[in-house]
């Protein structure tokens, strides 16, 4: 790859995962400038002063100007929105751009997406792919970013039968080139895994907390900590997600109260050799990480 | 306190709790000699090459012989025999001796020795206090303890009517001293309080490794790998402590399910103020932590 593959990248959103990812353009020399768009002056402040971004701007038409290359880093229930508004605003360059986001969910966003690139008013110049770097932690803001977030991780992209290859390509070389292992799913089978791997988990995650008596959580060990982190998450952000993706989600849900009951009569019954089967198959597939 | 409180500690079962209270006891200069007992060679001789103890023996006569704390690190359905056995061969002695242990679940424990301590055939001159260092991981055997796993950790004790004030307080010291910050509860509130902070999430980490198809599992982030860590964890280990404790870990389990259909309501019904709510009231149990 050539140095400076991109001139400017553009991260609309810079907080904990728009952060890193600004960070890891920049350590990694993809590109030469990385602009931070934001409504709130502050969060880029933030964004600026972390290493995130090389300038920041509130106006989304000055921050996508001359981009190559813009990343839409909002929570999911903004980036088609936030995807229209952008194309508004570089329609009339004759420039090649591709629009890609982080959303940690996919169906809805590629597909309303790729109704609108079916449309001829959609200008030639932009393309949209869908991402999603399986990357990220309980916390907010550029500030707990890092370059190294993507390193060893997976990027989920979801091309569609519109998607032209090389764009393709150009996506994959992106999230590789920041370290990220690449996996390239239809948007719907996406978000039938994310469900089981990662949206279900932090519904049940957020359960397991209620249901502590608050006297309790001092006598916690790591069990209860580690299984409960991510209920910590912001609760606004991950409200949109699992409403996103909520088909799956129940789907999954129905999947997991039937194994809960298995563990529960095991239990009832006071069935050692039952409940340990039960346990011995769970860490089998824990195992397989 | 002075250098060596103790002459002898023995650890019947030296694995990964055992061998690292073996290495805090060494580290912290808390007794000259550090036994260990166990019916497997192989074990024990990892546990001595790790530094958790001074020497071993697979005769439970030779190695209690002369100590002034035994500490029983075996698996939670074994631990009353254990003690039983340790008293049979110390009977003859006329040393003070304590015994205490590391299990997980305390009340039936309890209970049974402070039956067996209420008969007049109960030596004198040796004492049993329950204890439960909060500490621990997935992993197995002496070879991955950690001379620091009680720092800053919760050591429960759990005293009954019958303990002495001077044991209890010899007990408690002990925890102290490696580093643990000690609460006294009952038997019976011990095992409540573990149901949900501990056991209950067990069973929950196990039944969403489960649910999980195991194709997605490369696809799982940091989210699902924390949330379903203790899965990994001895399948026999934790059958027995659920089914020591499964009364209480109904009654937590019931609790969930209670949580958990509220969950569900809000998710069919598409109903974002309600799910907001339910992941905002988690969160902030969560960070009470």
């Amino acid at each position: 790859m050539p140095a400076f593959p991109y001139q400017k990248v553009t991260i609309i959103g810079p907080g904990l995962i728009g952060g890193s990812l600004g960070m890891a353009i920049l350590s990694r020399r993809l590109a030469k400038e990385v602009v931070g768009v934001g409504r709130n002056p502050k969060s880029l402040a933030v964004a600026e002063s972390a290493g995130a971004v090389t300038s920041t701007s509130t106006d989304l038409a000055t921050g996508v100007a001359e981009a190559d290359l813009i990343v839409i880093c909002t929570p999911v229930d903004s980036i088609v929105d936030q995807v229209l508004a952008v194309v508004s605003h570089i329609a009339n360059s004759s420039k090649p751009v591709l629009i890609t986001d982080a959303g940690s969910t996919k169906a809805e966003i590629v597909s309303r997406l790729d109704q609108h690139q079916a449309i001829s008013t959609w200008p030639a110049n932009v393309r949209f792919i869908g991402s999603h770097p399986i990357a990220g932690n309980e916390k907010r803001g550029a500030e707990h970013g890092s370059p190294d977030l993507f390193e060893g991780r997976v990027a989920v992209v979801t091309p569609t039968e519109a998607t032209a290859a090389n764009d393709l390509e150009q996506i994959k070389q992106f999230w590789l080139a920041l370290g990220a292992t690449v996996v390239s799913l239809s948007a719907v089978e996406h978000d039938i895994a994310m469900a089981s791997v990662s949206h279900l988990p932090h519904l049940l995650a957020s359960a397991i907390a209620s249901q502590t008596p608050e006297r309790y959580v001092s006598l916690s060990g790591t069990g209860w900590q580690d299984t409960t982190r991510i209920a910590a998450g912001d609760a606004a952000l991950w409200r949109q997600i699992l409403l996103a993706n909520r088909t799956n989600v129940l789907a999954s849900l129905d999947r997991f109260e039937q194994q809960l009951a298995e563990f529960r009569a095991a239990l009832e019954a006071g069935e050692p050799k039952r409940l340990e089967q039960l346990l011995t198959e769970a860490k089998r597939i824990r195992d397989t990480l």
